[in-house]
């Protein structure tokens, strides 16, 4: 069967490589039948050259041309529905519904018709006018991204429509999507679309690309090369660091998410006082999606007693009965076991599951382990170890200065919750855990799970390292994540005419801008 | 002679260091009397749990706590401008006036008053409140900044009071200062009233810190080290992307500036239009500080001609008749020696000095190199070779789009500038040349040379790689410099008494905040 066609400079066409992959179905084990292929470096090297001209092409162009491209396409997926769902069912063996039909495709249609707004509404470019020193400035567009989606979420964070794609568009940007090789017919779906949306739209060949997978050495070729602005990546750590190495080098940005194990501290005062709700509330966070979320909880801090004691059994119990999720594919399971494994040789024991198995397909039993504080500490690193799904380590500390302890030694996460007694008596240790847990994760919450990534401008879907590259940064939330893909661009002196539409005395477009000190959406006053 | 003392924890202290070192006075080419210690490793992590200490104790002060500091530092630093200018005249021999007491000093401590207006406005924090998501979120302090200076502007850069500093502090956060080797005295003079400032207004103990210098091996562990937020750092590329490497192995920000030599691009029109003006105008920006600027223009871009040979001819004799400057270092002198034999190895030829000597103490003669088009596409990598210092590259395309071509293998820069005839006979190729060259540089010029970085909000010292590490910031230009010591804090479903008063629903700060899609400074209403 002939591979399936990339998307270069505007045209689908056969790939130049020689190799190809399939897809799996993770219910049945079995490979898919459509052949995808790996792309060579020059055509790599193609695509990049006309996502050059394209963004030298609609250098200056008015934020609407996006977003009437971005709305475009998010009427077409929705109008697609139906075929996107069977598709990531297929490939991913993600519930159709509730989770693919109605969570996350909505989700990301509605994620790129926001990026639309944002992109008109223009206020993170942070235009800056001084007008006694003929100095002005904005954030422009970065120039082509590389989009490197995850396997988790074939939509919201797809390479060809998700969050990084939205946010590289609005900021102005052409986009070489590198889809995912769990979901290739997904991405396909989806750059057909965008495709049809660019056309309808105007833009120009090398707008939206796509090719399905590269050799590791091209992928970090690609990160590094001169003429691509930026990077998005979602995905394992190990991948994510060779890029990241790669484009480091050359002074490249690149936003990434990694890993995240988002610790959930319970205070001593919730658990006395609310233990079912804890342990029901973390048993369904946990199995959510059979626990491949960037934000599943994958650590528990406690400290020692008797009705922490009856928690960890309580939600053993919970995760036991709970039906095991099927997995994105065979590599997931592997680095699930490898994961579990490595937490039981540094001392941590089961609670519950521990295996392969327990459901349909592809799949791994809930797990629980638990691990003294004094152990922790004896082997933090290996005990922060990602066991990506529906597995987690509790660590019982046996008093409040040993929990502080365990928190010290915490890498950084997207999220860290903490739930404490509402009459108060937790307060003052919970002033304690925050001052050391806050600058460790970019989300921090309270009374609440840490799955559930909701699409709001205030929302960070960011954290320190390795949970993303920069702490500065987050993945979700508009107008935040757009600012990724940009570059500060100053203009000294230069004539008037010559200035971008946002920068000139005239403000046609309405932006928020700081001029003179001031911020205000009025035009230049004449001297 | 006893080494001068480093301040650890809030105390002027002897070092542990068995090593020292002594500044130089280049006027004279001899050592000055004052021994510094270099400080070793366990000196350094003593000095980043003082500053972790201070970090945590300050988590939540209203930025009113940090402008305070700032402008009673500022008061401090006029106060003894004599002596600071004296001790930075002696270490540097930059002119005491106007250079000194005149221009970069005032520039100095109205930069931490800038800072401290900054600080308590606020709008950098880039404030989110969603109430229907109970979510909230704002940049915050991102903990400790190391700040290591460069040799070129002991006041304005310096790592105890400079752009970084102020910026650092702004944003809430204590400071590890590396001073400058070539000028500790001036470093040691400002931590004093830094240090009286911060004990003035009440700061903690590990608020300002400063060490001399450290081993190579002891600078990177500092840059990657866990308990560091961030680091600023200002100079040679070699020793940048070496804390550069270590700090990206750790996903910690570095914000860096490195490298540049800010093309100048003279349109044949413009040469044909006023010859003169331009030869004038380079030639005084060129030996500007003898040359040591960031953006010194060490490229000139033109179309061969009769016009633009007359127009070479009259820089190189300008130059030649021009005072040499004295050089801040030996260093500096060996390095823009061997720069300017790396450009004549790959085929420049000298036009004007490309001698040691010319004037007082430590020097090099005013010089002009020049190369054609096709030559410097043949070594385009080692034709951008940095030559710190009065010297300059004339490149002379044979036409068009030679130039063009010569603009598509520019490394990134801080400026770009573009001279183009006033009657728009330049305008067409105006365009083509700006469209390669606006995503290559931080700062796009029209009719003026690129010295003189206007501390302007609408500024950016700042541009693609070489020039620093990430193109979305700026070390020059308030408020955004403050943004780039800050991580993005996210509060979802945290209580609303252990809210930041900025995200609080009273607007107690006045703000200006994202509130429910809308920019507002007002309270957030009552439901």
């Amino acid at each position: 069967m002939a591979a399936q066609r990339v998307l270069i400079g505007g045209e689908w066409q056969d790939s130049q490589g020689t190799k190809t992959f399939t897809a799996f179905d993770p219910k049945t084990r079995t490979a898919l039948d459509e052949n995808y292929p790996v792309s060579p470096w020059s055509e790599i090297e193609t695509a990049l050259q006309h996502a050059t001209a394209a963004s030298r092409m609609m250098r200056n162009w008015p934020a609407e041309r996006f977003a009437a491209f971005l709305e475009n396409y998010a009427a077409r997926i929705e109008a697609h529905s139906a075929d996107l769902v069977a598709m990531a069912n297929r490939e991913t063996a993600l519930p159709a519904a509730p989770r693919l039909k109605d969570v996350e495709l909505p989700r990301t249609f509605n994620q790129l018709k926001l990026a639309a707004q944002w992109a008109r509404e223009g206020s993170w470019k942070t235009a800056t006018i001084d007008t006694a020193a003929g100095i002005r400035s904005q954030l422009e567009p970065i120039g082509p991204v590389a989009v490197f989606g995850p396997n988790n979420f074939p939509f919201a964070f797809n390479s060809a429509a998700g969050g990084d794609f939205a946010a590289a568009v609005a900021a102005g940007n052409p986009v070489i999507a590198k889809g995912h090789s769990s979901h290739p017919g997904t991405t396909r779906l989806f750059a057909e679309l965008a495709h049809a949306a660019a056309q309808e739209t105007g833009m120009p060949p090398g707008f939206i690309q796509l090719i399905y997978r590269t050799s590791h050495a091209d992928g970090t070729k690609l990160a590094a090369h001169p003429q691509l602005g930026a990077i998005g990546y979602t995905g394992s750590r190990s991948a994510g660091t060779q890029l990241k190495t790669a484009a480091d080098a050359v002074g490249k940005p690149i936003y990434l998410e990694l890993s995240s194990i988002n610790p959930v501290i319970f205070l001593p005062g919730a658990v006395a006082q609310r233990s079912a709700e804890l342990a029901e509330q973390f048993a369904s966070s946990s199995t959510m999606g059979a626990g491949q979320m960037c934000t599943n909880p994958g650590l528990i801090l406690t400290i020692a007693g008797e009705a922490t004691e009856k928690l960890v059994e309580d939600i053993a119990a919970r995760l036991t009965a709970a039906p095991v999720g099927t997995l994105l594919g065979e590599g997931v399971l592997d680095n699930l076991s490898k994961g579990v494994q490595t937490l039981i040789q540094h001392g941590a024991q089961v609670m519950a599951g521990g295996q392969p198995g327990g459901g349909t397909g592809v799949c791994y039993q809930n797990t629980l382990l638990w691990v003294a504080g004094r152990d922790f500490l004896a082997a933090p690193e290996a005990l922060q170890t990602e066991a990506f799904g529906a597995a987690s380590l509790v660590v019982v500390a046996q008093d409040a200065g040993e929990l502080v302890q365990v928190l010290e030694h915490l890498e950084g996460n997207l999220t860290g919750c903490v739930y404490s007694a509402t009459d108060g008596s937790d307060d003052v240790l919970y002033d304690r855990v925050v001052t050391v847990l806050r600058p460790k994760v970019g989300r921090l919450l309270n009374d609440k799970m840490p799955t559930g990534v909701a699409v709001s401008s205030a929302m960070n879907h960011g954290g320190p390292f390795p949970a993303t590259g920069h702490p500065g940064f987050t993945a979700v939330g508009l107008p935040a994540a757009i600012k990724r893909f940009a570059r500060l661009a100053c203009y000294d002196g230069v004539r008037p005419a010559r200035l971008p539409a946002t920068l000139q005395d005239k403000n046609t477009t309405g932006t928020l801008r700081l001029v003179d000190g001031k911020w205000a959406t009025a035009d230049v006053a004449a001297k």
